[in-house]
């Protein structure tokens, strides 16, 4: 197990594991005790081999004939992909899109609470939004200090990504989950996830109209 | 600019435009004029030869020496990538993401605007969110024929996401955008595209905690 955390696990294969997840939950209700790689392969529309590979990064253990026992095979998952556990996270930005991310409970089950929210809005600041209060930049690093918070959500405007992902780094935030369409630059160590939800959309866009176009 | 939009353009190139988009914005508001296609590379990290090979897919054309003009750039790429002109999207599922996203009026700056909300929930319906009124969902089929809606948004619960995108489909739905864990099958000529937050986490979690058992 040890070794298994050291390993350094493809983005792609991480990215295929929710929806390995979700598939073997949607199993578990329809009362199915045990799945195959055949099955999962068949249901992602990839290779078979992908899939035992990917899951070998995990504890994972299939049985020969029968499969994967669905039930550890969900914990184990959950577990592997830190959904089962529960980390704090501050959000820089309360914006629209910040605001969108303060409502979405669904973080919560996946792992993530964001705890506090900052801007520098006075209008924003003392408000609450989803019973998460808004407050001024200036009180993030004594908090992400005595909360112990690794983790930051950017969702300000693009021109002032930079600026925030630098504080956070100062103030002691290991991992940024990036929401702007900016190319952070960070030290080394500092982990980075870009979400840009609006490059889905182009790609939705420009696959519609080529469409519409024939 | 016919032959243009024939091209296939590669997902990775699309996904990149809005970074480029948004860094030459910068430049702009720094009072630039023109822009090479080494300083964007410089920026995103990656070859120059990348940058040109990218926007070749457009219509933007860099002069020798000078590079690009910042203004047309920004008018080209903001067409290509579907910003500039606004489309119309049904949203199904108005739970926790789905009401996260109609908060996000962002969405409606990158020219997405999503005309109305669907649940199956009576607390839900006749409700609105953001000014967004939330339907039952069979007034999904009738609606969409009278306002020409080809873009359908699915934020419901995993279980029911290809139930609802074979309705979607049947009632005219050309293009998904499918923010659930599932692998969602669609007839050819149907365009899906997924956006899965959760697994930007599981990725962001899997670093972070790697790095803090070293």
């Amino acid at each position: 197990m040890g070794n298994k955390e050291e390993r350094v696990v493809p983005v792609p294969a991480i990215n295929r594991m929710p929806f390995y997840l979700a598939f073997v939950k949607s199993l578990k209700r329809a009362g199915k005790e045990y799945v195959s790689s055949t099955l999962i392969a068949d249901y992602m529309g990839i290779d078979s081999t992908q899939v035992t590979k990917d899951l070998s990064y995990t504890d994972i253990v299939g049985k020969t004939r029968v499969g994967y026992e669905i039930d550890s095979f969900i914990t184990i998952l959950n577990d592997f992909l830190g959904f089962s556990k529960t980390d704090s996270a501050f959000l820089v930005g309360a914006g629209s899109l910040g605001s969108a991310l303060l409502h979405d409970t669904g973080l919560l089950h996946f792992g993530l609470d964001i705890d506090t929210a900052f801007d520098v809005d006075a209008d924003k600041i003392g408000q609450t939004v989803n019973n998460i209060e808004i407050l001024h930049i200036d009180q993030f690093r004594d908090m992400a200090a005595a909360k112990n918070v690794k983790i930051g959500i950017i969702s300000v405007p693009v021109a002032h990504a930079q600026s925030v992902a630098d504080l956070m780094v100062a103030w002691g935030i290991k991992a940024i989950w990036n929401f702007t369409p900016s190319r952070l630059k960070v030290p080394e160590g500092i982990i980075v996830e870009d979400t840009m939800m609006y490059s889905n959309l182009a790609v939705l866009f420009n696959r519609l109209y080529r469409q519409e176009n024939k």
